[in-house]
């Protein structure tokens, strides 16, 4: 244990535990209220959240939509370091996140909507002008490129110019040992498939990108969440007692502004992670697509740049940050390249090999620099007018996440306002806003909402962002004169 | 039973499966060599070699590599129709090729090599020129594409293009149904994933294209050889015992100008064949890429034609009958859309939509004719001059494909010849060769290679073929004269 913080939410957990089997709270009892640990406790909400989540974690309470935390039914472990059997109610979670997922962005994408809910920068801050004239370029110069199978893992002019752009960000990688992908989400693909197979458990953070969340879900592997904060990223202490217990292939991480908490992990924290992982003979996937998105000084130097022992399969696409309509990423796939490789060309066989080439040259070009740094500054003036947008707008019991890098605000409701909910609402005042629970497994994160600032702020966003707020203030009104209807009828 | 050729196979398989059952062979006994069932039952050498795999796929013997057939130790089944438990002998195979196929094409690819390896058209056979000018025109007329998540399923104007193509085919599919990919090796992986799951079973040809297999063994699937001859393509016999036994998802073939036997089926065969698989439940997923390189008046018609319950998951791309630069390809998925279009989502989100607007406008030209009737007669020309050079180059005992499209042709060898070897010898000649292996599950095809005549013929290739022809008779003679040698060994 690192600090007190960490101290406090364990002997809640640790306490509520005991309750439990000392019969306390029984199969089914509903536990006390956040709001009520907090008080009787004295401790944080945060406290309270992270030891309701190492109790969830370990299958001893469940989270129920619009209703709290309840005893489970199963028999409970007694405690992490207990290693029980793998079946038992602490087992990973198959996932089934499609079917939210498909029916929240069949409604997301309308024009007549703001769209605080596509995470990506709009059209007007890619270079596509000058990236059209790099294609067509190559594509004139050099017609053969059409006529032959692409080398799977990319034109060697590609992956020289990516390996500038790593040893820029800290990680020295070998042009050779690099596999350009359809996209970073192939590259997780590949990275996931060298390292787990069907029925395996890899770890991911909570809330997690959707998309992870799915493509676990078609791979067959089980996802194992660890709860992540906005501030401090993955909690590394929380990781290391799941290993403890659980066989785990990998960790699933975006350690520099990760979707949608938008948490950095500090150096010393990646390092730890690094080493702990490394301990335990456990890979990291690390998703980095974006760590060029930085607010600060510097950019933050990807876990990858501390790996020495190939641990680290670091996946990367410019869809962020330079264009999502070239359909290029990639993946250095630390100590499997010929296995990764191998996946490649059973999967696509290449990525099409015009488009690397024109990305390559807009790669090599001066313009670079220039574009990354008008975009950073572009994305970081659009999160903080809505992060004070949403401050003002936003009731008494409102969190707001304050990104450093990136371009999502992750937003925690009152403990009342069901997500969902204020995602129904806001469409239908012309307004999209994904909920927290697109993020989540298993019935948590059901107050949070993530906000996309991708697109320029004016008037349209600022007049948006207040009627949000005064739906939250709506539903927050409505929860509370419904509670004591539920606690009749409870009761 | 269609005719007196499955009765013959089918007798002897029972005579000797009796025989087997009766103690006249045991476990571990070599069973006469093919030629000697060939003279004692005077019968054919392919009803010989049905009978020897019907008795594999059924679990009553096994074949070795250069030595022949035997009686394996695992309690057999006494019918196909007596429905045993699913982890008998009689248990598709696992697959495991991969590392045959990297082996082979480290060392196919050499430029001072004469290449009858690759299985593609010579890059002055595609149209690459055209097809840049389109690229570069569509990269400068919508730059906004590079911009923009494309749409997962394909810009409208590539599927309205393919719908018209498809319907030139006798196939009448809605553009809305199609879903652009990235070749059709990822559209044969969504199909694949779309019907099973890992640990399911599915029905390939003996001999299969390697690349399906590699597929397979990726997504943990079980693959069950059914054999395949050239003159009628898929056994539908075999097939249809087969599906009486065996909890089956899907059948993947190639109806036309299957990889590597190069066998067109029939109409009332792939109608026979439709009717076989909706009678059982189970998806067809049919590989189309060579459909359009007939030799003949009509291009044949793939069996998504006839289909009327959506049993048929059509995959083709434009790589061997345009450019493989390219990389697009398409599944019309039958039923399965909304499966196959999200699976699509969390692989590679979307096809570069620069590339398929090119291809659209490519398509949508009046080139796109021409280019396929002059690439047709290229082929042609190409397939019978190696076609003939084989025939006078090579010693009797061999039997050599004829097939009326594509451009591979399937070599069987004197049957104690062993095409591994063969590869090895060829390569150290300046010649590369496919090995029959390759294409087959579990030591079948020994004797077999696969000829590409995608490159333009001439004296260079006359005399690789005739080399080729001096090595087999090489092998052939070494082969005779060891064989006493290892009778005295056993005896």
């Amino acid at each position: 244990m690192r600090n007190e913080a960490a101290y406090i939410y364990q002997r809640l957990a640790s306490r509520i535990e005991s309750q439990i089997l000392d019969g306390v709270y029984r199969t089914g009892d509903k536990l006390p209220s956040i709001r009520t640990l907090c008080s009787s406790e004295s401790v944080s909400h945060a406290s309270v959240m992270h030891a309701l989540e190492l109790l969830e974690m370990k299958g001893f309470v469940e989270a129920r939509p619009k209703s709290g935390y309840y005893v489970k039914s199963i028999s409970p472990l007694s405690g992490v370091s207990d290693r029980p059997t793998r079946r038992s109610g602490f087992a990973p979670l198959s996932i089934d996140v499609s079917d939210v997922i498909e029916s929240v962005f069949q409604r997301v994408n309308r024009p007549d909507v703001v769209n605080f809910g596509f995470a990506l920068p709009h059209p007007s801050l890619t270079p596509y002008e000058k990236l059209s004239k790099a294609v067509a370029s190559a594509s004139r110069n050099d017609p053969e490129l059409f006529g032959r199978y692409p080398q799977c893992s990319g034109i060697p002019e590609l992956k020289r110019q990516l390996a500038v752009r790593l040893s820029l960000s800290g990680c020295h990688v070998d042009p050779e040992e690099l596999i350009v992908t359809v996209g970073a989400t192939e590259a997780m693909n590949l990275a996931l498939q060298v390292v787990a197979k069907p029925g395996d458990t890899v770890v991911v953070e909570s809330p997690c990108y959707f998309g992870i969340l799915e493509m676990l879900e078609r791979l067959s592997l089980r996802a194992l969440p660890i709860p992540s904060s906005s501030e401090h990223g993955l909690n590394i202490e929380m990781l290391a007692q799941a290993l403890d217990v659980h066989s785990v292939k990998a960790v699933v991480l975006t350690p520099s502004f990760s979707n949608p908490n938008g948490s950095c992990m500090r150096d010393d924290r990646r390092k730890s992670l690094l080493q702990l992982l490394d301990d335990h003979g456990v890979s990291l996937i690390e998703d980095d697509v974006y760590g060029d998105l930085y607010f600060g000084k510097t950019r933050p130097r990807p876990i990858k740049a501390y790996d020495q022992e190939g641990t680290v399969l670091y996946c990367s696409s410019f869809s962020k940050s330079i264009a999502p309509g070239m359909r290029v990423g990639w993946l250095a796939p630390g100590g499997h390249f010929e296995k990764a490789n191998k996946i490649k060309r059973t999967q696509t066989i290449g990525t099409p090999p015009i488009i690397q080439y024109g990305l390559a040259q807009f790669l090599a070009s001066s313009s670079i620099e220039r574009h990354f740094r008008s975009l950073r500054k572009q994305l970081k003036q659009q999160v903080e007018s809505i992060h004070h947008a949403v401050l003002s707008a936003f009731p008494e019991g409102t969190s707001v996440s304050k990104p450093q890098g990136g371009f999502v605000i992750w937003i925690e409701l009152p403990e009342t306002v069901n997500a969902l909910e204020l995602h129904r609402r806001a469409l239908a005042n012309g307004i999209s806003v994904i909920p927290g629970s697109m993020f989540a497994i298993g019935g948590t994160q059901e107050n949070r909402i993530r906000i996309s600032c991708g697109n320029p702020f004016g008037q349209r966003s600022r007049d948006a962002i207040r009627t949000l707020g005064s739906l939250v203030r709506e539903l927050s009104v409505e929860a509370l004169s419904a509670v004591p209807l539920r606690k009749r009828a409870r009761n």
